[in-house]
């Protein structure tokens, strides 16, 4: 199975063959075993919505493979539009570039955008639909934290109904033979149809309310943010608010192999007095999002398949 | 005749023997028979107006040569210029680039800043004046996928009243052995003073009011946009708005070997169906735009005056 | 003394002898000497309020030397900010960087963030406090153009109460054995407080309220411009806006080799004809900008402490 030109539109593309090539192409990068060299070549940033992490990310990892980048921002992405189709600019844009990251605000965009050209296209994530390449930064922490994602109980905790990071993340992660627990307050937890289908897969889900009763069986807890932004009714929003916070006291009572991530921004979910207990690990979770673009890209546009040079 | 260090601020300042060595030297990029090396060298990319593609083909030019790029957008244009001068503006950025791209509202500016500099200034469009890099752009697209420009009948279609882009393509064009058409709505016509000048050139210059008429003679079909914005009278845009189309119907009766050309964007003037036939060039000739500025910028900055390496 | 991995958020964390090898690293690049190797190496420019000169010349610097750069612009910088602390945004963009460039409106925020992160941070300007680059700027202008600091006589003229780049600048000059002339309208004069530290240093240090009566003594001129944006009162600034300009005239009565410098913009307090002069060296000092960031950065970042390679 080759990655080489391939878009990278969804998980679900991925096969689970896939998934472990990358992460294991990412070892390499990670233990400097792997040089790509992509000088000459051009990645084309298209941001149709704001982002600053995901955005710089992705530059880093093209310009530390030697490669370079053009940018469209979101106020530049719009004026480029102006009455002119999507379809028209990313054709316009791949007799620029080499590869095509877009983020769009309509679902499903990145898809229709690939099939317009010939280069790869990688989603930069698509309205609340997906975001394929933080699902990697995860499953790849994860991984290289623990040796292996089988056998782990894992526990996603915070806004499960509106967060897109949730929604990448559990289909893939599901495929692994692993116990997962769904904790939120009962306003924010999964949406019934995402539930089925999870439960068709081989990982066991198990839906809680509070992190208290589980924190002592975890080797993971993945703690997310409640997005103010995605809330119509600010009163809705203060119910919810400050409802759960990872602090010293409740890690206390953990493992102390347990991993803490978080996809970041964070408010106040997790205490800064967190940030120095050796748990902690959002900082390197942040610190791999470049490592597993640098992966993807040398697989996607590099001439040797992720091999060693 | 060398390019080295010359700026580029008006397609009147290239005699004809410039411009086939520019397209000359833009071949051989496009057969990848010319590797330049500007590692090390900075181009400023200086808009004092929104632009996307210009800016882009330029950074896009500079990256491939394995050079590198400083921008300054239109919002921080205008604050580095508050209550300064253009004349310090540009001074400043000579100290830290080796050329640079100028794109601004008044008409003259790059010529302006061209006599504070050392540096060489390419003129990246100043008001309605002047678009010296589409037209070499233009002038490319019809060469190479016609073998010579001599002989060919054109025609340019659409706003040839406001659009910068028709100006600065007719006054090269008519120094060619050719036939030229201009199609317009009769509110859009080209002005009388330009078209006066034009009579004194080689060129023979046809004006028409419709393009069903004369479609079946031609070799080349340049189409614009109605561009909005230029009009003040919202009324006078709807009265010729959408009043020409290309589409496959028409092209039916068009010889195999037409090329469409259309600088982009576009809005309704070209059917999307068009975009399959083997006649719709604009694609390639907005991928052109990367080529020909890699070419003026290996003639006017690098070292062996476009020579094989 | 090593730079190497250092911190440069003061001017007063720079010993004499720091100051010394910064300035002759400086002229090593300046004179061709020193070719450092950044290639893959990424800085990451973070501004927190706008900025285009210190912006650039650091990003043209880094690129001089083969690295890359990623920006955080001051709007970019208020969204990822959006709830999250600075402490947070650091530690992530130490992730994916080698060295931390940081703007930022509040006095003490570039020291604060080099606690939270291992990577070196370079203070690019806080607030009203510190802009220890365009400090650094300034004594190698003035040291290269004299080949001493010692025994000059400086004369600094203009708003000497709000100018950031005043305050960096007395500090180092005099510990340095020069005769310094501190000349402003009344309203403008400096700081008490700054003054009595000045007293303890080795220059001697006279208040002047005008220019002509010292000018045939001086080595130096060091001008700036007056702030419109520092003044609550509109009425105030009105009163010593133009109170003062360097014309031909003037500089009729200095010495053929004083220098005259300018941090830049500038808006009147120098009248254009003096451009053409000998003895006008502000778009030197500009340029020499990028030449201090190269050293400061090959000194932090290099492998071979500034040493010729």
């Amino acid at each position: 199975m080759k990655l080489k030109d391939k878009d990278i539109v969804s998980v679900e593309d991925l096969s689970k063959g896939d998934i472990s090539k990358i992460l294991e192409t990412t070892k390499k990068i990670d233990e400097g075993d792997l040089k790509a060299d992509m000088s000459g070549k051009v990645l084309a940033n298209v941001f149709f919505e704001p982002s600053t992490r995901t955005r710089l990310s992705f530059e880093t990892a093209m310009k530390r493979l030697g490669g370079d980048v053009i940018s469209l921002n979101s106020t530049q992405a719009s004026s480029i539009s102006k009455g002119e189709s999507l379809a028209d600019t990313v054709r316009v844009l791949e007799g620029y570039s080499d590869v095509i990251v877009l983020r769009h605000p309509k679902e499903g965009a990145p898809k229709m955008a690939s099939q317009f050209v010939e280069k790869p296209v990688i989603n930069a994530g698509d309205g609340s639909n997906e975001h394929p390449t933080q699902t990697l930064t995860d499953l790849y922490t994860i991984w290289s934290e623990k040796g292996s994602i089988d056998g782990l109980k894992i526990a996603i905790l915070g806004d499960l109904k509106y967060g897109r990071t949730v929604h990448s993340l559990v289909q893939p992660l599901v495929e692994y033979d692993i116990q997962l627990y769904l904790v939120s307050p009962s306003q924010l937890s999964i949406r019934r149809s995402i539930l089925e289908d999870l439960g068709k897969k081989s990982g066991e889900v198990i839906q809680k309310a509070s992190i208290e009763e589980i924190i002592d069986k975890l080797d993971v807890l993945y703690v997310t943010r409640i997005q103010e932004e995605r809330f119509a009714d600010k009163e809705e929003y203060e119910k919810v608010s400050g409802s759960y916070e990872i602090n010293k006291e409740l890690l206390d009572q953990a493992d102390d192999d347990l991993i803490v991530m978080h996809p970041l921004p964070r408010i106040d979910e997790i205490s800064p007095e967190v940030d120095g207990l050796k748990q902690s690990k959002y900082f390197d979770q942040s610190k791999n999002g470049v490592k597993i673009r640098m992966a993807l890209l040398e697989l996607i546009l590099g001439d040797n398949d992720g091999k060693r040079t």
